[in-house]
């Protein structure tokens, strides 16, 4: 089964906004089997609405519309539908009564305007919206299913899964999508490539993708089949042939983030963990703060821009920041220690760097971060040249340490550094 | 003039990937005098590209086209539009040799493959690609005008800036587009357009278009026309009557953001600020710094999650937070003082709340956050209640906190907290 996505609204066709709807469409489509092979984009204009519906019920079994449904004018997509197919708009009075009805509840009076929402395609089945006032559409037209829904993902995304999924579920037949992500820091993408494609290559089943993400390669591997036991069976094959090539360069091959594996490590070893940040100003805290219950794991952090500020809040000496300069392996080394020390951590971590535009030289240029973790029994320090500008640098500079903290528990339960 | 975009590649029909090329064309396109009409994403499929080709020149006086030029078997776009416009694909010996001595200069031999992409169609023209190997192309068919541009952005901004722009340019006429952009914290969008909507509804040639971002709303005023003069008069009008009734809300009228903002007006003030930041954990730090030259205002701060380190790092006593509770107007006072103290300077920001999802209470909710501003005189303190998952909670906190910093110098250039 196909399906075609079409997103409507004039905004979207401006430099500030993408359309993010159809991911959370795409993946929920593909886990029922369906495959989704084009989306469009149109503006608010009647012309253009028309002709990619026209469009895509020629191509697709199934035409999912975003959008276009409130109550002003710029709203078409009912009106522009039943032109198209021929059907008359009827005033569907339970939905009159719903939306006078929410506009009571909030104290107000349903202007004039929203019966607009109210008007059905003949032969259309509304569906309900318990976050706003425009109800979706469901009809069949010619063999073909179409589905408009509203625009804000809010209403969007329990209106999918509460009306059209069962729906889709009820005809969409037994294939369906299984998939494995591998997640991948370290090693660049015509490496990954190299070294598992005589492997996926001879899965004839499963289709792959390899993307580059900032500071990390995704390998996804998809397999739809109605065979689910078959599939999970060549999935698990290749996720466990693929760590094998790859290596502990691997951090997840369920499509995890790395703070949550991260997370997941520190809770296993029960280990708790402080960080002085100077170049990356908090971005590592952030990232490590984001799982839910992170206070199990993580203690504190000093963001350290100022060399007076490395001495008196993380105890580096201020000698060690004159003769070695702030961004050294010692000075990172220092700050690991000290964060470790003055927080009671298990471990800690340090990172200076220089994240550009200015602050470079021929020695040290814009791109090079020290990154040092320390665990009370020694530390471990490395140096990198990260390329891009300040956010590329940092954000790098940041995946690089949690991996770097990942990294450190891989050999066995404990703690070590070397 | 009317463009469409055709997003070619099978990645952006997964759940994985969204174009965002789109945005930086339109935004060119846009300063041309061109506007987009509509965007087209089909994935590595022939009849699919060639359709949706079809339509697109049927429709509009330029087409670009992002994707699909490389070496593989699944880049298919060159040969794809020239069997549309039924033209020979003839092998460019100059592009050939241009892409062997890219290969030479990487030390490697240049593979079969890479012939692909020295053929080109009857009558186009080759752009240089300065970033690598696929060149794009140029042509014109029946009165449209059609680039072929590669997908990665690091080839595709400067290949349209440097070939393609000046192209349209000489044809696009003279009308273009003349835009401004404010941007509003702590307004709701409802509000928002309720104030401005009889002022920009004066303004016929201008169109408006009002978005919610995360922790603020932006209003867009778009004006094309060939008259630049009067264009930006009416904006210059309209953002200054638009200021006006949103008052001090309005933190840009440029389309900055929010961080480069508040970076200038500690700058211009000569006040730097240290953060001490609980729910927020870095977050505040991390944005502040995303300006290049942060550490002329940025001293350093402490992510204090643990109330020991509240204590101990930022100087909170202990009974305050046993009494008060570490979400509570005090403890975040004592935090801004503390971090003001400790690090010296003018301003001391402090943050205490309960992203979530856990750690709520019926008197102290999920999404309950105090944000505290110190500057040795006095301190301001207020509380919120920020709706949504612990991400959006932690973004709106520190969009509030720093729309704090910017109000403190609203008044005068002096620090004020009250």
């Amino acid at each position: 089964m196909k399906a075609e996505i079409i997103a409507i609204g004039s905004e979207m066709l401006t430099p500030f906004r993408v359309d993010t709807n159809s991911l959370f469409l795409t993946d929920e489509l593909n886990k029922l089997g369906i495959e989704v092979t084009r989306k469009t984009i149109v503006g608010d204009d009647p012309a253009g609405i028309s002709d990619s519906f026209r469009g895509a019920l020629q191509r697709a079994d199934l035409v999912i519309a975003i959008g276009g449904l409130g109550p002003t004018e710029d709203d078409l997509t009912r009106d522009v539908l039943a032109d198209l197919l021929g059907r008359r708009l009827n005033r569907d009075e339970n939905i009159v009564r719903a939306i006078q009805e929410r506009f009571r509840k909030f104290g107000r009076q349903m202007p004039e305007t929203n019966i607009r929402q109210a008007m059905v395609p003949e032969g259309a089945t509304p569906l309900p919206n318990a976050r706003g006032s425009a109800p979706g559409l469901w009809l069949e037209d010619r063999g073909r299913l179409i589905a408009l829904l509203p625009g804000p993902p809010n209403e969007l995304k329990p209106m999918f899964t509460d009306s059209v999924a069962p729906r889709l579920a009820r005809v969409a037949g037994d294939v369906r999508l299984y998939k494995r992500e591998l997640r991948i820091v370290g090693l660049p993408e015509s490496d990954v490539d190299q070294r598992v494609a005589p492997i996926y290559k001879s899965y004839a089943d499963v289709q792959t993708t390899i993307l580059a993400a900032p500071g990390e390669i995704q390998l996804h591997y998809l397999c739809w089949t109605s065979d689910a036991a078959a599939a999970e069976k060549a999935l698990a094959e290749l996720a466990e042939r693929s760590v094998l090539a790859l290596g502990e360069h691997v951090y997840t091959t369920r499509g995890e983030a790395l703070e949550e594996v991260v997370a997941n490590t520190l809770n296993e070893n029960q280990a708790t963990i402080a960080v002085a940040e100077s170049c990356t100003a908090g971005l590592v805290a952030e990232r490590l703060t984001r799982i839910a219950g992170s206070s199990s794991y993580f203690l504190g952090g000093v963001v350290c821009y100022s060399n007076a500020i490395k001495s008196e809040w993380v105890d580096v000496p201020r000698e060690l920041i004159e003769v070695k300069g702030a961004v050294s392996p010692e000075v990172t080394v220092a700050l690991a220690e000290g964060i470790r020390r003055r927080s009671g951590a298990t471990l800690g971590l340090g990172i200076t760097g220089i994240a550009g535009p200015g602050g470079g030289s021929p020695e040290k240029p814009v791109g090079t971060v020290h990154i040092a973790l320390s665990n009370g029994a020694g530390s471990r320090e490395r140096a990198f040249r990260f390329p891009g500008e300040r956010d590329r640098v940092r954000w790098q500079a940041s995946q690089t340490a949690l991996d770097l903290v990942r990294r450190l528990f891989l050999y066995g339960p404990g703690v070590r550094t070397n």
